[in-house]
C-alpha cells in the first residue's frame, strides 16, 4: 500500500530535452502523457502509423456522424443491441486515443456524451433478459462481454478523465463504473473468481477501472480475487467446464498468471483461446507496468507474459493461423487485433525483438499508441528481420508436468515446410477435446491432415446464435473426430470432462537437434481402462523423398481384445486406395451410434489384404493470385490381413447442416497388443492450368512392423528404390545415455538413446 | 499456285540499316530470320524476355544433361512413354528456338540426334498397342497426340533445317515426317477429316511439316482436307461426338475456320476447348502468314482468328479462369501456355492492343519468339493498359444463328464484380452438356453458383487414366447436374447427342446498355416434347443492395402436368433455410434412378409454405495472403405451397469417388404452366480473423409472380425496407419499339421494348 501511494506524488524526470515534471495524472492506463507527447511530435514521419491514424479517424468520424446509440440491451450475440454495444466499446476506446493524439475535442465530447448516456441507462437495467449464461450480464447476455466492454471503456474514460468536470465523473463512476464492476465481480463470483479466460477479462476490467478511478479496493480485488466466493466444486459453465479446480484456491489476476500458463507460456485451452485471453492479460499488465512498477508485472513468473506471446506465435502454421486444438474456429491467426496488440507491446516492452517486426509487417497494422508507434517507426527504419517458426515442445499445466504439445517442423526442398503438431496436452478445461495423442499435419499452404476444430460459427447468428453448436459436444470433441485412437467405439475417458481433467498424457521424448530427423513421442495410460497407448512421430528429410516424410508409430497395449479405430482426417479428395473397397452406391448409413460415430457417414469399406496399404488424396490449395494448385499425398500403413479399412465423411445426425462434410480414412483392427505404423508423404503436385501431374504416385513401397515387445518397437519403411530405413524405439527407458540392442532375424541392431532411425 | 511459287524467289528489303537480302529459307514457320535478328540484337534490354530465355535455357540444358530418351511407345496418358514423348515435343521446340536465338549448336545437335532416333524407330512402330481410341496413334495412344507432337517438332526441324546435312534431312523426312503425316491424315480420315479441335491439330501438323519440307501436296491437304474420306454419318468418337455433321462436307484448315467458330469468334465447345484448339489455329495461321501472305489468313472470315482470341479472353471470370461450360476442367485459365502464345501473337499481329499487355503481365511470361519479344518489350516501355471484362453476347454456330452465350457483368461497390453467364448455346458436339438455359453466377473471387464442369481429372492416372470418367456421361452432362430445368426426371433431349445437335435454344433479347440494369433472355422449345422454357436473367445494381442482385425468371409452358426440378448448385456451406426441412439423420438414399439423379444423395427435404422461401449459404474464399474470407449469399424464390424443397449432394452411385461432394438446392414443382422467379444476392461477408459477420441476413424480403400469361410475365421483388421493383417481360415480341401494357389489380403498367424493371 505504501509503495502504491508513493507513485501518486509528483515525479521529476530528466530527459534529453530538459527537466520536466509529470504528475501521476491521466491518461495513465495504456497511454501516458509522455507517450502521447512522443507520438504527437513524430506524426507525419512514420507512414504505417499515419495510415492507422487516418483509418481509425475515418472510422470514428463516421460513427460520430451517425450519432451515439445506447440501446436498451435485449439481444443475443449477433443481434442488434449486442453488436451495437460491442461496436461502442471499440469506438469509444479508439475515440479516446484519437483525442489524446490529435487533441481534437470532438472525440472527448463523443466519449463524454456516451458515458453519460450509459450512466443514465445503467441503473435502470435488470439482469439481461436473455438469461442464458451461467453468468448473465447487464449490457450483454454474459458477464464476459460486460467485462470486455469495461476493459475498453476504462481506456476511453482514462483519456477524457481530465476533460470531464468532476461532477460528471462522480456521476458516471457512481451510476455506471462502480455498479458494473460490482456486477462482474461480487455479484457474479462464478464468473469472476475462476482461473479461466473469462475471469481474466473480469479481473482486468475491475483492475483497469480501479486504476483510472484510483480505487485501491477494486485494484486489490483485481489482483487477488474475492476472498469468499461461496462457490462449490460441482458448478459448471456453459461449455461444461468446472468453475472450481481442486487444489486451486486462489483467484484474481496473479492467480491467472500462476495457473493459466505452463512455465514456458503454453495456454492449456490452446492458442485460439490464448489469443482471446491475451488482451486482458496484456492491457491490464501494461496498465500495471505504467502505474505500479513496484509489482514488476512483466518479470512475474520469469517473464510469463513474454513467454505466452511467443507461444502464441509458435503455435501457428506458416501463414500464422493457430493450430486449432480444442475448441477453435479455423482461420483465426496472428493477424487478429489481439495479436497485433500483443506483438506491438512485446516489441516495445520485451526487448525490441526485430523478428516481431516482420510479423507486424504481415499484419499490416499497429496499435494507435506508443507500442504501435515504436513498432511502425522501427519497421520504417528497416529493422525488421524474418520471424522463423521452429520445432518446439511446450509443456502443459501450471507446473509444466501435465503433458504438452510437441511441434516438429522442417523445411522442404522448395522453401516449403512440413510440420507435425503432436498433442499430448492436458484436457483443455471446458474447451478440451478427447483427443489424447492426436496429431495434425501441415505444409506451407495449410492443413494436410486436419484437426476438425470446433463445431461453431462464431457470431454467425444463423448457426445457433454464433455459439457452440450441439455437434461441438457430440462430434468435434469426441475421439473419432480426431486423428487419435478410439477404442471400442468409445471416446477417451468415456467423454467425461472431470475424468479427463484428472489425468493427462506424458511426453516420452522430444528431439529436434538434427533438422533431418526430428521426433516426438508421448504416452497415454488412462484414457481407457487397461489400455496403454504410446505414439511416436518422426519427420525424416532425405533426398529420396520430394518432401520430408512423417513416420507415425502407434503402439497399443491391452490384455483383452479391443476394437481399435485409427482415423486419418485427410484434407482433400480421394484419388486412389490400394485396397478393394465397396462404395455405398444408393444408400448409406452412419458408422455407429454414439461418441461421434453417429455423425460419420460410412461411405465405403474394404478389407486389408496386407502390404502395401495406401490411400492417396489430392488437396487443392489456392495460391497467391487465386489460382488453385494441388498437392498429392499418400498415407502408407502397416495394415495387416483383416484390418477393416473404412472411408467416411462427417455430416450424419446433423439436422441443420452444422458440420463440414469432411472425409476420413479409418483403419479398424481387433487385437490385444498391436502397432499401427504408417508414413505420410507429400509426393506430388498438380495444377489445372498446366494439367501436368508431377510425381503423382507415392515413393513409399511398404511400412512393416519388424518387432514389437514391451521393451522395443521396430518399424521398417521401404522406398520404391529398395532403400530401407529402420526406426527402433525403446519403449521403457527414454534416457539419452542408455544403450539398446535388439536382434531381428538374427541381425543385431544397436543404438543409444530412446530411438534411432537409420 | 503461281502466287505461292513467287514467294520462293529472293525478296529485296530496304531497312533502316541498309539493303539486305533474305532468301525464303529456314526458319520460316513461327520464327523467321528477320525476327531472330531482331531478338538477337536486343537481348539484355528486355528483362521479362531475358528471364524467359534463361528459364527455358535452364530447362532444356537439364534435359540435354539427362540425355535423349525415345522409348518404344506403350503407355496411356499419364504413363511413362506418353509423358516422355510429350515432354520431348516441348523440349525439341524450345531447343529449336534456343538454337536460333543463342546460336549455340548444342541445341541443334540435340534436335538432330533426337530426330534421327525418332526416324530410326518410327518405321518399326505398329499401331500404338493400347488401341483404345477411335483414332489410335503411333507414338501415342491417339492420333491427336501424334499431331500435337508434329506441330511442335515441325518447328524444331525448321530451326535446324539448315544445320542438318541433306542426307539426314532426306532420312528423317522419308522415315519419320512423311509417314507420320500420312498416318494422321490419309490413314485416319475419321480423325483428320472432321470439323473438330482434334482435326485442327491434324491439319496444322500436316500443314506445318508441309511448309518446312515445302511439300505442296501436304499443304493443300492441310488447307482443304482429304477429297474422299469414305466416312459415314453414324461414326462417333470416344466422347460420343459424331464424326460427320450433316451439311458440312468440307474439311481441312479453312473448313475449321469456317465451321468451328460463330461469326463473332465463339467456339461451340466452349473456351476450355478453344484454348486447346487455339494452338494449332494460331501456329499454323502464323506459319501461313509468314509463308503464304497471299492467303491473307488473318483477314479470313472478317478476322475470325482475332475474334476467337478475344472470345477466349472474355469468356473468363475476373481471374481469367474459363467459364467451364460443356466438358471443361475447372481452373484452366488465360495463364495456360496456349493463351500466353495467343495473347503474344494477337498483340504482335492484330494491332498492338495495349490491354493485352496487362494480361501478359498477369501471365508473367511470354513466348520465346518475336511475338513474345515484342510483348515483353512493350510492357517494359510501360505501354500496358488494364484489360476490362465486359458484358457481351456471343452467338453460336457457324452461321451465328444457333443460340449463344450471354455474359452480363457489373462492378460491385467495393471494386468487385457480379457476373452471370447464361448458356443458350448449341450442343457442344461430343463435349456438349444437356444444360439448355442453364447459368452460372460469379463474383470477383470465383464461382457463387457453379457449373460442375467435366467429371475428369486431366492426366491424373489414378482417375481413369486421366480420361473422361464414366460419371462425366452419367452425371456431369445431365440436366440435373446443371442450374437448368429438368422435367420429369429426364435430361434435355433425353440425353441424346444427335437430337441435341439438331436443335438449339434462341436468344430472345440481350441488353447491356445501362450498366445498372442488364438483361439476357432466351427460349428453348425442343428439349422436351410439348414443353417450352423461357428464361430471363436481370442484373440490378441499386444502392439498396450491398452488391448487384440477380433476378431470374423461368417461365415454363406445357399443356400437360409435369414434375419440374430447378437445381441451384450453390458453392459453399448451407447456413440457413427459411423453410422447415427434415435432414436424413442416420441413413440416406439417392434422389432418383437415372439421368444424373442416381448420383445425388437426398440429404434433406421440406415443403414450401409460401413466401419468403430462402436459402442462405457461406462461401469461403481464399484471398491473397492465403487467408480465408467468406461471403454470404441468399437465394430468395417465389416458391408456392406444395413445392418440394430438396437439399442434396453429389457423390452417390460413384464407386471410385470420382465426383466432388458438392451441394445443391432443388425446387420441385408439379404443374402445367408455371413461373420460377428468384433473386440471388451477395449480401454478407465474414472472415474468421475478425469474426465479425457483415450483413449476414438477406435484404430481399420476397419474390412474387404478379402475372403470367402467354404474352406477359410480371414479377415483383420486395426489399426489407418495403421498396419494390417490378420486372415485366413481354413474352412474344422482343422488338425494341413495341409498346406494352398490362393491368395488375386495376393498376396499369406500361412500357416499351421486351422488358422493363422499375
Amino acid at each position: 500500500m505504501k509503495k502504491i501511494t508513493n507513485t501518486l506524488f509528483l515525479i521529476l524526470l530528466f530527459t534529453g530535452t530538459g527537466l520536466i515534471s509529470i504528475a501521476q495524472t491521466h491518461p495513465n492506463l495504456i497511454l501516458t502523457k509522455e507517450g502521447v507527447e512522443k507520438i504527437r511530435k513524430n506524426l507525419g514521419t512514420v507512414p504505417m502509423f499515419d495510415q492507422v491514424l487516418a483509418t481509425i479517424k475515418a472510422e470514428v468520424d463516421a460513427e460520430i456522424e451517425i450519432g451515439i446509440k445506447v440501446p436498451i440491451p435485449k439481444d443475443m450475440a449477433g443481434g442488434y443491441t449486442h453488436e451495437r454495444h460491442k461496436k461502442n466499446w471499440f469506438i469509444l476506446q479508439k475515440a479516446g486515443n484519437l483525442y489524446q493524439i490529435t487533441g481534437d475535442q470532438k472525440y472527448a465530447e463523443y466519449i463524454r456524451q456516451s458515458l453519460l448516456a450509459y450512466a443514465k441507462m445503467f441503473p435502470t437495467l435488470p439482469k439481461h433478459p436473455t438469461d442464458r449464461s451461467y453468468a448473465t450480464g447487464k449490457i450483454f447476455w454474459q458477464c464476459l462481454n460486460d467485462a470486455n466492454w469495461l476493459v475498453y471503456v476504462s481506456q476511453a474514460y482514462d483519456a477524457v478523465y481530465d476533460f470531464m468536470p468532476k461532477s460528471e465523473r462522480d456521476f458516471v463512476e457512481k451510476d455506471l463504473f462502480r455498479p458494473l464492476a460490482e456486477w462482474i465481480s461480487t455479484e457474479n463470483p462464478q464468473f469472476y473468481n475462476r482461473v479461466h479466460n473469462h475471469s481474466t477479462w473480469g479481473n482486468a476490467a475491475v483492475g483497469m477501472i480501479g486504476l483510472v478511478m484510483n480505487d485501491e479496493a477494486l485494484i486489490q480485488r483485481a489482483l487477488y480475487g474475492l476472498k469468499n466466493d461461496g462457490l462449490d466444486n460441482t458448478m459448471v459453465d456453459n461449455d461444461g467446464g468446472f468453475i472450481k479446480v481442486e487444489g486451486q484456491n486462489k483467484a484474481g489476476f496473479f492467480a491467472q498468471l500462476d495457473y493459466s500458463f505452463s512455465p514456458d507460456g503454453h495456454f492449456t485451452e490452446g492458442p485460439y483461446y490464448l489469443r482471446y485471453a491475451m488482451t486482458p492479460f496484456l492491457l491490464f499488465a501494461k496498465s500495471l507496468a505504467n502505474n505500479r512498477p513496484d509489482l514488476k508485472i512483466y518479470e512475474y513468473r520469469n517473464g510469463i507474459l513474454e513467454k505466452s506471446i511467443y507461444s502464441l506465435l509458435y503455435e501457428t502454421d506458416t501463414k500464422g493461423r493457430f493450430f486449432p486444438i480444442n475448441d477453435s474456429q479455423k482461420g483465426m491467426s496472428w493477424n487478429s487485433r489481439e495479436v497485433v496488440a500483443a506483438v506491438d507491446i512485446a516489441y516495445l516492452d520485451f526487448g525490441n525483438d526485430p523478428t516481431l517486426l516482420s510479423i507486424a509487417e504481415k499484419q499490416g497494422k499497429v496499435t494507435l499508441d506508443v507500442a504501435g508507434f515504436k513498432t511502425a517507426a522501427d519497421i520504417e527504419k528497416g529493422l525488421a528481420k524474418p520471424f522463423k517458426h521452429r520445432s518446439i515442445a511446450y509443456n502443459d499445466g501450471a507446473d509444466g508436468k501435465h503433458g504438452g504439445l510437441g511441434i516438429i517442423r522442417t523445411e522442404s526442398a522448395d522453401g516449403g515446410e512440413i510440420c507435425v503438431v503432436s498433442k499430448y496436452a492436458a484436457h483443455g478445461m471446458g474447451h478440451g477435446h478427447f483427443d489424447k495423442l492426436s496429431y495434425a499435419l501441415y505444409d506451407e499452404q495449410g492443413e494436410v491432415i486436419q484437426d476438425y476444430g470446433a463445431a461453431r460459427w462464431v457470431n454467425i447468428d444463423q448457426k445457433g446464435g454464433g455459439r457452440y453448436l450441439k455437434e461441438n459436444q457430440s462430434f468435434a470433441k469426441q475421439t473419432i473426430a480426431h486423428n487419435a485412437l478410439a477404442v471400442n467405439e468409445t471416446s477417451h475417458y468415456q467423454g467425461k470432462v472431470k475424468a479427463a481433467e484428472a489425468s493427462h498424457p506424458d511426453q516420452y521424448f522430444f528431439d529436434a537437434k538434427n533438422p533431418d530427423i526430428q521426433a516426438v513421442s508421448a504416452k497415454e495410460n488412462n484414457a481407457y481402462e487397461g489400455v496403454k497407448i504410446h505414439r511416436t512421430f518422426v519427420l525424416l528429410k532425405d533426398e529420396s523423398f520430394r518432401n520430408p516424410i512423417l513416420i507415425d508409430v502407434l503402439k497399443v497395449t491391452s490384455e483383452k481384445e479391443n476394437q481399435y479405430d485409427l482415423p486419418t482426417w485427410f484434407q482433400g479428395h480421394l484419388l486412389a486406395a490400394s485396397f478393394d473397397y465397396a462404395r455405398q452406391m444408393t444408400s448409406m448409413t452412419t458408422l455407429g451410434q454414439g461418441h461421434g460415430y453417429q455423425h460419420i457417414w460410412k461411405e465405403a469399406d474394404g478389407m486389408s489384404a496386407g502390404e502395401p496399404t495406401q490411400v492417396t488424396w489430392f488437396t487443392p490449395q489456392t495460391i497467391g493470385s487465386g489460382e488453385v494448385e494441388g498437392k498429392i499425398f499418400t498415407l502408407t500403413t502397416s495394415a495387416i490381413p483383416n484390418d477393416e479399412l473404412i472411408l467416411g465423411r462427417a455430416g450424419a445426425s446433423d439436422p441443420t447442416f452444422n458440420l463440414r462434410p469432411d472425409p476420413v480414412f479409418i483403419q479398424r483392427r481387433k487385437a490385444t497388443n498391436s502397432v499401427f505404423a504408417s508414413v505420410v508423404e507429400s509426393h506430388g503436385s498438380y495444377d489445372p492450368v498446366s494439367e501436368i501431374p508431377i510425381s503423382p504416385f507415392p515413393s513409399m513401397e511398404s511400412v512393416k512392423v519388424l518387432l514389437d515387445s514391451e521393451a522395443y518397437t521396430v518399424v521398417q519403411i521401404t522406398h520404391e528404390s529398395g532403400k530401407t530405413w529402420t526406426l527402433a524405439i525403446a519403449n521403457i527407458d527414454a534416457s539419452e545415455a542408455r544403450n539398446h540392442q535388439v536382434t531381428i532375424e538374427k541381425e543385431i541392431f544397436e543404438w543409444k538413446g530412446p530411438y534411432i532411425l537409420k
